[in-house]
């Protein structure tokens, strides 16, 4: 979009015709598009013999479910549920006969109609970083979460239009009690940003109070809210092959209402999957399918999403590795089964770095390519997720942003038309000439190309002159800048009253148990 | 490799069983190979209206030529020479009979044969970084190329089993003098180092020294060097739509030997050529037919490459800048037309940062990530290119193998086969367990994953107890014990007399005139 290229280039601190960009900078920027074929890691045979190995582990292996409801759903539909235990053993026609209910795209909706999202088809989805105990900036250093950081999160999150929704708490607010903190949390999310939300699957009474909470946000009536999805839950699998009670609670009770559920194994190959790719992400489609099949049974065709997680560890340490070559082959292999399983795709922006340096960037970008060439739909933890996922940090989030807007201008069509093809401007110019005084550049130079936030290419004279700014001390200077930005996005004052009020008396309530 | 990798894990800076490396890693590693299909960023019909364009330009715009040599060739076979002048027009039919006259894959040969290299097909070269002006390591900063950096440049290249080959040198080593900078500088990547070799196309006799050179340490006769390219060059045209004399001689006279000749225009979309895209790639095209047809008029059947350049300037100041969203789209189209007119594919590891930090790799990585899924064949200026060019960075050329690395280890084949699959391991762990004890992951864990030499994967305490090491700080490190690892590799003393006196005596005659 020309102006929005415009609206940012005003921003850059090279000085210059730079205008307030305040009055430029728009905060909701189109969904990107794909326009070419997602690219394939294996062949359609070794595809269909992972899908099998999935099928005979379900089948034969079985999984562990930790919740008597959806044992009871399962075994009605014919599964085989040891009577005195959690294990499921899951017949293969049971399984294969989910495939295709779910919707191949959906649109997701928020208090903000200018934010509806589509999930599926063509299009990215750019979630902020979420779930990180500890949140991080250059100044202030790492620290534990707080609610504190949480909110400049929400904030700095709001500013950045690369961001189209919430993955969940950016930060964890560790000083709020477990018993209220997602009612605090929500309730910030849903009036300091118009961003759409993700609730946490854990447990019964914070699932729906996600949901109330955002359709009170919406105003909205409940069937409204069932037809519009309006809150998205992640599950994770307690790879290998376990599903813990707070997950399958989330999968049922996000079901009975039509709103969207990801399910995403931990499958790190070589901890929780086996050290072979081919092994993790059979595994990683086993813990899928078992999720698949407990949603659509108790909530047929309700949206549902394949998340591809399957990375590596460090053999020595055991530590999680991301954006490594294992990671970009396994997201690529995601996409494919994705595609098998007709339903969107969830992948991430991932690195295991400490330090916003080289290594932070490399990891992101290599995500981000495994990701994107894969077919991804969802991209989570796409902007401020570092350290594997303990940390959240501001100048990563901006990176990261600055990142996802390079990608959004990769993705946009390369144009070819008369005008494109500038066979005047060529004849204007002739051998020897120079194009920056041509019509054909002027009346385009503000816009022509993507002007990033970060990237210094001034010369090194200049740059050294300036001293020596490095991309870190940028990102430092530019997510206070961003942060300044902020204002909250007007709310109808009834709709905030009706939302202080249910959090007021969730709360008098007692909030939720916190000794599952 | 498995034996690569652990040779390589060996090396990692997190101690435990580390051995002498010397013993473990290898210089030479087997170029990757790509196995999916490239991908395209524009359609059939897209594709021939910016090959119909370029066509245009020759015919009716024509390009500047300042070669007599070559006017008279093209004047023969058909071509409108202005008599007057050194503009030259070429008609369709005289440029489209030039098309699928040189190989689509040829070998490429040097004084080691186990460093033969494949152009062209699904596999991939990778070039170190060259022709900067300056070189930089973080201790002694940034300082005007000279031959003691060439020569610790050639040293570390030599030592990282990532870089194939010389795409020139390093860094430009200019306390030299130009009349004889060409033999010392081959003479000491002929003898320093057993990678292949390029030759600058500066004049007549600077090329065939090269030629003659690399026909002497190889210890071949003309003949079977004529059969067995063993020297390439880059020819740049002066965008816009110019050849100058001393690159059409480096076109004929390393086409009269069957030498490689990568024909690279330097098409800067708003400055050496138009700002949109499509009319840059346009004008690329025509600059490297008119190239081609020069070449295979003079030397039918020689290889030639299609070298992709294009990408945009800050419209601020006017820098380069690379590694950018329109550079990976060009890099895409570049792909589609090399395969167009059936030749290897030259793109580049590219970016404007002027310090070795995030910028730096996402740029690189940009880069890459265009290049490769372009279906790039010769990734020039691979590893330590900085600063849009005019630097040559240690720091960087080791993170840059690093980065190659992951490339290959991404392009290896997602393996699926019964072992692979695992699912006697995932039998044997059930829900709930962990892999790493299991014996599917004990038999494979050293080599199961690729090992970074950058990438510090350490928990933050652990890391922020040794001191908070940044990646720069690694590289650092590692270049410094990369450089202590280098040995000459050996050479027959013979050959190294026939050398040293070519050398000398050409150094006796004045060696090359430096008045063109």
């Amino acid at each position: 979009m020309p102006s929005e290229r415009r609206g940012r280039s005003g921003r850059r601190r090279r000085g210059g015709d730079a205008v307030p960009a305040e009055a430029r900078e728009p905060t909701i920027r189109p969904q990107p598009r794909r326009l070419f074929d997602p690219v394939p890691a294996v062949s359609e045979d070794e595809l269909e013999a992972i899908h099998r190995t999935a099928l005979t582990v379900l089948q034969e292996i079985g999984i562990d479910l930790l919740h008597d409801e959806a044992k009871a759903i399962l075994k009605d539909a014919g599964a085989d549920v040891a009577p005195d235990g959690n294990r499921v053993r899951f017949p293969s026609d049971l399984v294969e006969a989910q495939i295709g209910k779910p919707p191949e795209t959906f649109k997701f909706f928020c208090r903000n109609p200018e934010r509806t999202l589509t999930f599926g088809g063509d299009r990215l989805v750019f979630g902020a970083v979420s779930s990180t105990p500890n949140a991080a900036d250059f100044e202030g250093g790492r620290r534990v979460g707080n609610f504190e950081d949480y909110k400049q999160f929400l904030r700095l999150g709001q500013v950045l239009p690369a961001i189209h929704m919430w993955g969940g708490y950016p930060v964890e607010p560790t000083d709020i009690h477990p018993s209220v903190r997602h009612l605090d949390a929500l309730h910030a999310a849903l009036t300091m940003t118009d961003k759409p939300i993700h609730a946490y699957s854990l447990g019964r009474e914070r699932v729906l109070d996600g949901i109330e909470l955002s359709r009170l946000a919406r105003g909205v009536d409940h069937e409204t809210l069932e037809r519009e999805p309006s809150v998205i839950t992640v599950i994770n699998s307690s790879s290998p092959l376990r599903l813990d009670m707070p997950m399958v609670e989330g999968i049922l009770r996000m079901g009975d209402r039509g709103q969207p559920v990801v399910m995403t194994p931990f499958t790190l190959a070589g901890a929780m999957a086996p050290v072979t790719l081919a092994g993790a992400v059979a595994q990683q489609n086993a813990e899928f399918l078992a999720g698949l099949a407990i949603h659509q049974l108790n909530s047929p065709g309700a949206p549902f999403l394949y998340g591809g997680f399957t990375s590596n560890v460090d053999m020595r340490s055991g530590a999680p590795a991301f954006g490594t070559p294992e990671y970009m082959k396994s997201a690529l292999v995601g996409g494919q089964f994705a595609r098998r399983y007709r339903v969107p795709y969830r992948s991430s922006n991932v690195n295991a770095a400490n330090a916003v340096d080289a290594q932070a960037a490399y990891e992101s970008v290599f995500s981000l390519w495994g990701a994107v060439m894969g077919g991804a739909h969802l991209f989570k933890h796409a902007a401020g997720w570092m350290e594997g996922g303990l940390q959240a940090s501001f100048e990563k989030m901006v990176l990261d942003a600055d990142l996802l807007d390079m990608v959004a201008s990769f993705l946009e069509p390369f144009r070819v038309d008369e005008a494109e093809l500038a066979l005047d401007a060529m004849r204007e110019v002739g051998p020897g000439g120079h194009y920056f005084g041509a019509e054909h550049t002027q009346s385009r130079y503000k816009t022509a190309f993507f002007a990033p936030m970060v990237s210094d290419w001034r010369n090194y004279e200049a740059w050294s002159g300036a001293g020596s700014p490095t991309a870190a001390d940028h990102l430092h200077r530019l997510y206070k800048e961003k942060l300044a930005l902020y204002e909250a996005p007007p709310m109808d004052p009834a709709v905030r009253e009706e939302l202080d009020a249910f959090v007021a008396r969730r709360k008098d309530e007692g909030g939720v148990p916190t000794d599952f």
